[in-house]
């Protein structure tokens, strides 16, 4: 990029490493930033520091979060005996969107892939079955729908059943709204297969 | 937000407040420079700051850069006596990655916009017209075929046909590879207009 400066093909450069964000999109970013006031730019960066320095694993569940226990840990009315395994914090945030789930979480933070080289012991699954060991009733297993989210559920589901622990699945199957003729045959036969009486 | 503890909000809140990125993409951006390394966040907010604080306006064309003057306007070989005039720096990158163009540039920030309240004292005219007072041959009008850029094109012949020099404006018709079909009546209007023998 040599039709921008050094330091503005570095800003670009810098942003295009950015998930999501293409060459075109980190022009557009960098532009926006360096026509932005000095101390607006300042506290954009300052945020962003002070998030990574601040931000932590949850000592109980292993969320991110800016305390030594999440808010959902140290709610009282959470019930403790419930637990979904989710496998980041953005999945957790997404079953809290709903309101409904009352129990607590456990973040894996991945989930195990053959593929990419990532085994049991690389995601917070040791710290699962620590938590097991307490007074648990119900582990209900919110893995992705994906094959490493599968994988991952099978081996949660094979390492807990010894311990007597009743161990669940979120449902696969159709989305609310999904239009069947859009619809993969694998999800399809899942929710055949997932069918309920009425 | 409260799904996220208030540190990651922040965070996302800040992110959204970007061009183009909304807030599942905010969350996204926001979890991936949490889970980077300590001194890859810092990095990334110091390239921004360092950027900031360096790039400013060249003191000839005006486009954005680390120097006093622009590597455009330092070459030797560039022909002083065409200038084009863009919008911004990025509509002066797009024109040199043609690698066709061997004149100079001048940097507008902006077009005039009547609807914005932006008149010709807010972008930098003035400063075209203390160059013109050099040995200027020719001026290309390259402002976007927006309402904006077609205003602030007109606003420029006008104020430069009585000095003499030639005003000229960058075609506007069918882009190459378009299908006519896909084509507004404007831009099939234009090229009509300005059509070429063969």
């Amino acid at each position: 990029m040599d039709y921008y400066s050094k330091q503005i093909s570095k800003l670009i450069e810098e942003l295009s490493s950015l998930p999501g964000i293409g060459s075109k999109s980190a022009q557009r970013l960098a532009f926006h930033l360096l026509n932005l006031p000095q101390e607006r730019v300042e506290q954009f960066a300052g945020t962003i520091l002070e998030a990574k320095r601040n931000v932590r694993y949850c000592k109980t569940c292993f969320t991110l979060t800016d305390d030594e226990e999440c808010p959902i840990c140290k709610n009282p009315a959470r019930n403790r005996k419930m637990i979904m395994v989710v496998e980041n914090t953005r999945d957790l945030a997404a079953y809290e969107k709903t309101g409904q789930f009352e129990g607590v979480y456990h973040v894996l933070h991945g989930a195990i892939s053959p593929m990419l080289g990532i085994g049991p012991n690389d995601i917070k699954l040791k710290e699962l079955m620590v938590r097991l060991a307490g007074d648990v009733d119900e582990v209900i297993v919110a893995t992705n729908s994906s094959l490493e989210g599968e994988t991952t559920a099978m081996y949660i589901s094979k390492l807990i059943k010894p311990t007597g622990i009743k161990v669940t699945r979120i449902a696969s199957g159709v989305p609310v709204g999904g239009d069947l003729e859009y619809i993969d045959e694998v999800t399809l036969l899942r929710a055949l297969e997932g069918r309920v009486e009425l």
